[in-house]
């Protein structure tokens, strides 16, 4: 096995894009880094992996380690591997992002990890190559959303169409027509209508729904065009 | 940098997906393997990242030693990781494809480095884990394929619309409805007619066509929905 021998092993990390939704926009999970160098800045959760770790399952422990996160929906991205993106030694990091609602996890994350929420419009400047990370993470969500109900992972349990709404016009960074967007939506027959209002945002009131979980499994797999109205993404 | 002295190192590669586009269907370009382990069976196109190239030069490198290709479209996939997927050592394996137009490379690639074109719906077994590699590759080109006018890459310079008809329903393993395809793409104003007809495959003939190359360039970031018809690909 000549050839394997004389070959350079590498260092490899994985870095984690963690995204929620807040119910008004998309947002961002942030770490100060917690070793040199740049220790202190801000970055994405992060860590090396280990020689008897799968890629999925160095990002599910790093995820668990930094955040407390556990089952969550997370899909790789990319692997970045410029020479110097790293200045102590050649490092390919492979990104994961995640998709959390937020509420359910809000008060365990900030009191026991220090990680913070940021806008995904507006966040603090990030070591590295993260900022390049994230870019390239929220295009990838871009794609699986135009096709896949993947959005649902973002929202609670039950939800509002005007919020479902506001959730892709986020994600997509346009202005969705609410009528075309609605009867999108609901013909792929994925949501429950419940019987409770939610009053909070007008006197009228928004019907909460819920996803049908089994549609939700079957689809999902399936090519399906969820981008409510692509003539306004030009 | 305790931090990093103590990480693992690992073996990295590069594997290539090169599909090709001969006018009817879409074709998987392979190798049969001149090392062992699994020396003699066919596979895809790789070999091991060195420690001057960042991963892109190194995919494009590798492309050109195994089958004389430079200069055409490549796109990073996904980083392959388990543990046991390479027998002798582990190795984790970042895959690109590659879209090229047969017939511009035919004989070249076939002369001088005896790679061959497979259906891409019908090829041999593959050795480690690389049929889910083209599994994968094939995904993400259709994901791409939706948004950018990426399939063009693997046509000729000059095209006729039932060709570029049948690129679409090969990649997108669906059947399309013509008259809405081509409305499809004429919208999008891409396409320049020529005087010239293709007239081997029917007595009337078809007009070919070329890219309008600025206009290419200039939507091919922008978010923009190439599936013809999204409702025939439930």
């Amino acid at each position: 096995m000549k050839h394997y021998s004389k070959q350079t092993r590498i260092l490899t990390a994985i870095d984690c894009i963690i995204f929620g939704f807040d119910g008004r926009e998309i947002k961002l999970l942030l770490i100060k880094r917690g070793f040199e160098p740049e220790k202190g800045k801000w970055s994405l959760m992060g860590g090396f992996v280990q020689p008897d770790e799968a890629l999925e399952q160095a990002a599910t422990r790093i995820l668990m380690q930094l955040t407390g996160l556990s089952g969550v929906y997370m899909e790789q991205v990319h692997a970045f591997g410029d020479l110097n993106r790293d200045p102590v030694e050649r490092t390919i990091s492979i990104i994961y992002f995640a998709l959390v609602d937020i509420h359910k996890y809000e008060k365990q994350i900030s009191e026991d990890y220090h990680a913070e929420w940021f806008p995904l419009k507006k966040f603090p400047r990030l070591i590295f190559d993260h900022e390049r990370m994230v870019q390239m993470a929220k295009e990838k969500l871009q794609y699986k959303a135009a096709f896949h109900p993947i959005l649902f992972e973002l929202l609670p349990e039950k939800f509002t169409l005007p919020q479902l709404h506001s959730l892709y016009e986020d994600i997509f960074n346009a202005s969705l027509d609410k009528r075309n967007f609605s009867r999108k939506i609901h013909s792929a027959k994925l949501l429950i209508k419940l019987k409770e209002k939610e009053k909070e945002n007008s006197k009228k009131g928004a019907y909460y729904f819920k996803i049908d979980k089994k549609k939700y499994k079957s689809i999902f797999y399936s090519v399906f065009n969820f981008i409510p109205n692509p003539d306004t993404h030009k």
